[in-house]
């Protein structure tokens, strides 16, 4: 494996509802990508195009909410949203509420978040992030001419570490994993269980070259050499029977 | 931010304990490295060089590693040495255990591992990551003249998601985090709970050009932008207080 570049897509501009996000980013990649990059784009401007918005002042919270806002300082209605978001709650003891999503993903507030949304909104998760992403694939290589994988990332936090890191909410045109197994390393011992969720180490790379305040929502990975059959980011949700902290 | 690169270190020898970790790798990081720079060190280089190597001839199995290895077809020795570096066990039901190291760490098999290692013996995990990481970085920077942050590296797996990414164990010289709290959005909207965990990111990307059996143990991250006051890894690690998973 050469050295691997990370770009910054710069000059994407705020993305309204209705927006043809393809049709928005490929002026862009034409410039900037090459056959073998990974697109990945921060969920945001997904959720963003599909109209993935809710006017908080539209909101009724429920007691739940009520309860749950006025214990930690929160807004109800963005605790109501939640609420409606989750398919299931792990924990609401604190002022995070660890939530599985309808998608079956695990993160903090059930993936509702307000920053980088204009006035009294909150902004979701795509309904489904494998779609989008898979959309936006077949988009892009009908604009650029030569498929780019995309990565539609957004920022989780952990159960037994602090901060945030991104990880691969949606994926298409390329496997999620890099499977070690059966290989063996140089001393022939059997790689077991080396399983590398390949699009979350992507999603966490480029969020080095994106930021949370920067207006870059976009960025390129040059030099992977990917390897399996293509697959989506639901396969890197780990199934209810090997979960162990349910 | 401009791109970054992810430059793989190669080269670099196998290691025998009692090496000399940074005079081993100043000659490959003259040639490669510049100011700016970070280093990312999959922990083995430093577990083997520190002799953080058990040999399973020498281990007799307790009862309970007797036990466990019988359900699920392990070596009853190479499941005493994990119950030996745990703090305590969280789940231990099925084959993999999930330890809390004696760091502090939250890891499978608490980070005990066969693969990469001669013989019939397991690396264990350095006994003090931070203190590894600043040893690395001191005399590195003796050596090449100008300091140059240090990651040691781990695979670890996650409690809802499957496959297993990078994380920051060891850390020198650099924040572990980036803070956005306090920043506001393009929107004026107060980002709060944004604490990227940076070193983690860094760790994850390096592994996209290192790989489990490319002996490429190593590698550059050029271009970050750094900020806030060098901390270490320990930081990383959720407190018990806040632990709602424990």
């Amino acid at each position: 494996m050469d050295e691997l570049r990370l770009i910054p897509v710069r000059g994407v501009p705020e993305i309204q509802p209705g927006e043809d996000v393809a049709r928005l980013l490929a002026p862009l990649l034409t410039q900037l990508a090459r056959p073998g990059d990974v697109l990945v784009v921060t969920h945001k401007v997904l959720s963003k195009a599909e109209g993935r918005l809710v006017d908080l002042t539209d909101v009724q919270p429920s007691a739940l909410a009520r309860s749950h806002a006025q214990a930690w300082g929160k807004d109800p209605r963005q605790v109501e949203v939640v609420l409606r978001e989750s398919g299931s709650i792990l924990r609401m003891e604190g002022p995070v509420i660890v939530a599985r999503t309808r998608h079956g993903l695990v993160c903090a507030n059930a993936g509702v978040d307000r920053s980088n949304v204009p006035g009294e909104s909150v902004c979701l998760l795509p309904d489904d992030p494998d779609a989008s992403a898979s959309r936006l694939y077949q988009a892009l290589e009908t604009a650029l001419g030569f498929a780019m994988p995309v990565v539609i990332s957004d920022s989780f936090g952990r159960p037994w570490r602090l901060g945030i890191v991104n990880v691969a909410i949606g994926l298409a045109g390329m496997a999620p994993f890099t499977d070690y197994r059966g290989r063996t390393d140089p001393h022939g011992y059997k790689l077991e269980a080396s399983l590398m969720a390949t699009a979350d180490a992507i999603a966490a790379a480029a969020e080095l070259v994106m930021g949370k305040t920067d207006r870059v929502p976009a960025a390129l990975v040059r030099g992977l050499e990917l390897s399996g059959s293509p697959g989506c980011a639901a396969e890197l949700i780990r199934p209810g029977e090997q979960d162990l902290f349910r």
